[in-house]
């Protein structure tokens, strides 16, 4: 069966970074089949990639590598690492970039990528992309086992902000905007059945309330805001033939608030 | 000979969506080839999306399936699709999205997808493409029957206002602006000859007119506004290294009219 | 081991042009493997796109086709041409889209794309992309040798004023603005070493002075200006955590100058 590598970065998709890397994989695993996932993370925003990654790994085959690059500290002292979970392997910088990932599949095995063997010989300091990641996910979809990339070694968990429970409060962020100005947070459906169960909820996001939850995207009226546990799981405000993101004027790391709602 | 599914939708490129559906398809068809259309159609443009299709079915082998979701209505009663014609099979929701296709290619068979052997067992309401086109297309193209998808089904006729062409005048509709500028218009060459044979026309757009039918974009002066029958085959409105839907200020759904050069 | 196709346009991602490319191209050679390089190159900018091209040129195996079109002429006098080099096929206008890649791999041969059983039958006026770039490609990649193509030709120089090195100053041109906003220049590495050696430097870019090179972007305190020696070899011009592009206010064109630094 031809591997499946597939590739999360922010290199965009204007220049040829994504194409070098495509053609140093092709050159060292002519069989694997390429799926990119986006090349458009907001430049540097790991939380975001972070949760692009959780939302497509389930649906990949087992055996899949995961090739992802946010890497705002190229070149810096952060570890390159490969990360072998039941089902798939990953590949990219110690830097948080897997954490949404392992929450749900852990690790079995993390690797810090340094044989010489299995990157190229002349590093650029600025696109390890090319030159380490690359030929890493490639020799691991030929077969060649994590534990030959280098010493087994920790990874790191991010400190960004988790989702807070109390007080009949969920507290969370904004992680990620989508292409219709959806707004995804880290709160996620099985949050609120702990804390509400099927109470009535209201949402506080951005200086407006939306009150509980829609099963569609087209079940509210057309201009109006809604709240619904979108298709990763987590909770997401839209407004139905609209842009949320944009009518609220919010960003990553807003907060957002979830209460039972009042009678 | 692995299969071909290309994969035309709203869904934009900075989220997993697409990835996500790529995951499914591999997972059920792991030879299958996979072609990015695009998935920067117009959020729930049906028409330009239609458009699109058009243009690309003609240049794909037999046996091609073309998976798109344009889908404003996901969730509601709309149902899903999968369409055969002589040469391909298309998947999809039931929209009108295949429309312009079909003039082309009359449908052989139409049914709807409801067989849960070709869907996955949990199906969000918000994502279809991922739960329900996604594996009847990866199905259909390993080479399952259009039959088992489900019952068969009419198709719905979009109420798209058509080309009309009275007392020597074609009156059209702006359907899809292409990344140059440059407008598309759902008249056709082959309105223009009809009409007109091979007489000299003018064009009425955006309160401007256009004298005649450009053969290139370069061969207008730059900066000024040419006519010509695009690659296509549609009318088409351009400015020689400009952008003729800013310049004009024209969007989807605007009217232009050919007539009669006056002499 | 299947052929690999990549393509380099201007077309953009939001409409059919490139997925009709790719679809005539699998029904040509059907094991073709694509990659898509960028669809972004600025529309009509050869210099970009020629940057870009000689980006990734190096990072694929032997026997690669590489296609582009950049191609204001379209449906001018300009010639379709197939180069051989050592290693890789060019495929695209005769227009100086290639002429970085081949400072670095002289061509071979170089033949001019006419004969009929290689390109399709109807050439529209506008889109030699897909109906003789395409077709050539796909056969070239099957197998064909180049001198079928059509006969020898000479292939044209752009009249891009080059670096000048002279009385202690070089000086370039931006030719590149990446995702990022890093200003990539036409001066190399190689010019640095051949005039200053390891002598410190500044670097003059839109009014501002920029002393000496860093090794990596986070090098530079965050907001500041820098320069370095980019993973392609290219001096650029960028700010850790900025984008050095709208900073500057410069554009693709505009002068920049290397002087030894003042002590």
């Amino acid at each position: 069966m031809a591997p499946i590598i597939t590739l999360t970065t922010d290199f965009g998709e204007t220049d040829g970074y994504v194409a070098a890397i495509k053609g140093v994989i092709l050159g060292i695993c002519p069989t694997a089949r390429l799926v990119d996932v986006t090349h458009s993370v907001a430049p540097g925003d790991i939380r975001s990639g972070a949760y692009i990654l959780r939302t497509i790994t389930p649906y990949f085959p087992p055996g899949t590598v995961h090739m992802a690059v946010v890497d705002p500290g190229v070149g810096s002292a952060r570890k390159a690492i490969a990360i072998r979970t039941e089902a798939q392997i990953l590949v990219g910088p110690d830097n948080g970039l897997f954490s949404f990932v392992l929450e749900n599949s852990p690790p079995l095995n993390v690797h810090s990528i340094e044989n010489q063997r299995y990157i190229r010989s002349n590093i650029s300091a600025t696109f390890h992309g090319r030159d380490i990641f690359a030929p890493a996910a490639a020799h691991l979809a030929s077969g060649i086992q994590i534990d030959a990339m280098g010493p087994p070694c920790p990874f790191s968990h991010p400190d960004w902000s988790s989702v807070t429970m109390e007080q009949g409060c969920i507290r969370g962020e904004i992680i990620h905007t989508d292409r219709f100005g959806n707004i995804i947070t880290n709160i996620e459906g099985r949050h609120l059945k702990v804390l509400f169960q099927d109470d009535a909820i209201a949402i506080e996001v951005g200086g407006q309330t939306v009150p509980g939850l829609s099963a569609t995207y087209s079940e509210a009226p057309p201009g109006t805001l809604l709240a619904l546990i979108g298709s990763s799981g987590h909770l997401e405000i839209a407004i139905n033939g609209g842009h949320a993101a944009s009518f609220l004027g919010v960003h990553h790391g807003h907060m957002i608030s979830v209460l039972r709602a009042k009678i």
